[in-house]
């Protein structure tokens, strides 16, 4: 019998967006008139910059030219983009990144969700909770974890909890691990770490020899120039931490399909034998076999973001979407709701009225406001009560996306 | 200690055509003034179709555009180009696949490399020999194999042979396993199975309860009208059979990047328990966790193909490749070399003269002739004293690699 791998089978439920999709779907299809608007899925909303067009159309026909016809690239990208990227994302704050230390890939859900590939199957996983459900998935589907409990807990993940209690601001645990993964400013609850909070955290992966894996898709968000951008802005990480980083939420790729990862060469794990292996040759390993490289004229276009014209292009688009959330803490804030993040990061995270289930809350918003947003429970048991508002949404839809919440609520 | 996958300690060597390049790179520095011609890696070197490239900037356009612009698409594709799929790749030759049995994606490396993460680990594989190093390697990686012996060989794989002794058409082994590789017109021999061949592994998979990965990547290339393009022409192969395709050589997609795989829904594999499981539910599941969809401009470029312009475009490059094949055979035997494929592939397979090794021939070729092939042991041990040659490269090239391999070698 060909057999499957039974650790899909222990994945509870859909994957979080699908089935937002689905409940919006039914509304939909029984109230015709409705006319929904979505605060939910974090998905960008304004065109993309001229300057990236520009860029990737004159891809484009190089593509269809003799001469600039592009086959197989690198399968860790363009040299032109790799070093654009150590250049203006790393150089320019002062971090020191090498471009042969950057993977250019498709996305950073693939990177997050395929980085633990090169860990051992025992690894032992810390997982902030609530989470992006990508980190907790890939690793169930990895054969990382047990069954989950009713709350939605796998056995065998270190959950780190983050809650209004702690400000959203993970303790390193008590035992020791092998993979944290951490994301600022986070996803779901908007918060952002200090440079002291992050230090904490390199300690502790000097001290149990456990490796970082910093999702830094929202740091063009960050609006105080306190908090650090990269891992790498804390003095040792360059040996225990990875991170990611996308053009989808900064730049408007969500459908365009750009991001990068970046494994130091100082990064190392340990063989069975005790012998320590760098994590760069491995990762070089992984993506040069099962990966092929970004489309080039893509390629192109997120080079054009680090141009003067792009990064001006796209500041204006991260300033719109700061000004949302800005008008949502404030609106919402103004109705009596709790609210956290969209300070420093695209989202907003609510605490849900009259401790009502996320679930419930979403249910309900959608019946009576025909507002989409994200249920917390979908990201973790500590998500649960809480709601994700994001501000990747029109002007006007914000505007009236609270007008409607704080008739319906208040 | 953060514990590595030591899996990936199995891997013999580098990547073969990161070794080939290497070699390249050391060859030429040392010859600056050597002119090498490419007949390697068997990449595309003809332009993009116009019509491919007009509706590439056309998404392009849309994207900047408010009323145009895509984020997030299904990741399984658009309908726009899986119901082309459905309709003139499979509907056209009369084998019936649904648009949702498609899932669009950004390579067939991608794909052939990653479908062996739904099956258990412990399943049993079996690979031709010679074959693509990515469906080994992404097996090694993820633990089904022992250590390799001296020829490359690793345990606990069940290989095929591929010779001149069985027309490089592997018999059906004779114990049973999960899962078998398949790849027509083959990568690297050129060969081609009838569809008797096919039904033979068909009824294998029936009678053993197996599921065969078919690479179809090639299937444009088919000139005899006799030879089937898909698998599914085959009666019962829905029930036991995933299919990869690819624009990669069909479209020069090499550096644009768009394939798919098709995952009937009739099939399914067992879990542990005994139970059936849709393995469409699974790949849908790996590959809606993993990945995020294709850029949108490249899907409206792959979706292009399938216009009256782009197929006759894309039908003018595939008819260059083949006259290009043509020659290789015409000029090759004329010198006295024997040589396989080339009639219904773009590859041709050669045999080394006087028993060389293929890594040996390799390197003479290069430093003689100045000519880059690929060894055939690169691909496994059975490849050793072959070569590929690939009909990728300009004609002129191709016309002066012939002129210079018979000079150095008759």
């Amino acid at each position: 019998m060909a057999r499957i791998n039974d650790n899909y089978l222990k994945l509870s439920a859909g994957y979080l967006f699908p089935e937002i999709a689905r409940r919006v779907r039914a509304f939909q299809a029984e109230h015709a008139d409705a006319r929904i608007l979505r605060l939910g899925i974090g998905d960008v909303v304004l065109p993309l910059a001229p300057a990236i067009c520009e860029a990737m159309r004159a891809g484009v026909d190089e593509m269809e030219t003799d001469q600039g016809f592009r086959g197989y690239g690198p399968e860790q990208g363009y040299d032109f983009l790799r070093e654009a990227v150590a250049k203006h994302d790393f150089a320019a704050r002062g971090v020191d990144i090498e471009p042969d230390e950057i993977f250019i890939s498709d996305g950073s859900k693939c990177d997050s969700g395929n980085i633990q590939e090169i860990f051992s199957v025992d690894a032992r996983v810390a997982i902030p909770d609530p989470v992006y459900p990508v980190y907790v998935d890939t690793n169930v589907m990895a054969g990382r974890t047990g069954v989950a409990d009713a709350s939605g807990k796998y056995a065998n993940l270190v959950y780190l909890p983050c809650t209004a209690d702690n400000g959203f601001l993970p303790e390193p645990p008590k035992q020791r691990v092998d993979l944290v993964y951490l994301c600022f400013p986070n996803n779901p609850t908007g918060a952002v770490a200090s440079r002291q909070d992050l230090a904490r955290w390199v300690e502790y992966a000097h001290k149990n020899d456990a490796v970082l894996l910093f999702d830094a898709a929202y740091e063009a968000f960050i609006t105080d120039p306190q908090i650090p951008h990269s891992i790498y802005e804390v003095p040792g990480a360059r040996e225990v931490a990875i991170e990611f980083r996308s053009y989808s939420k900064t730049a408007g790729f969500t459908g365009t399909r750009c991001a990068y990862v970046v494994v130091p060469k100082p990064l190392t794990g340990a063989a069975a034998d005790g012998t320590r292996v760098d994590l760069h040759r491995l990762w070089m390993r992984r993506h040069t076999t099962k990966f092929n490289g970004v489309s080039y004229p893509v390629q192109r276009g997120a080079a054009a973001i680090y141009t003067d014209a792009g990064r001006a292009q796209v500041r204006e688009r991260i300033d719109y979407y700061m000004s949302n959330a800005r008008l949502i803490r404030e609106g919402l804030s103004q109705a009596g709701m709790q609210l956290f993040g969209g300070i420093n990061a695209p989202y907003v995270w609510l605490r849900t009225p009259d401790g009502m289930g996320s679930w419930d809350f979403f249910d309900a918003l959608l019946s009576r406001a025909h507002v989409v947003c994200t249920p917390g429970a979908g990201f973790g048991a500590c998500g649960e009560g809480y709601l994700r508002l994001s501000s990747f949404a029109r002007r006007d839809q914000v505007e009236e996306a609270i007008d409607r919440i704080r008739k319906t609520f208040t």
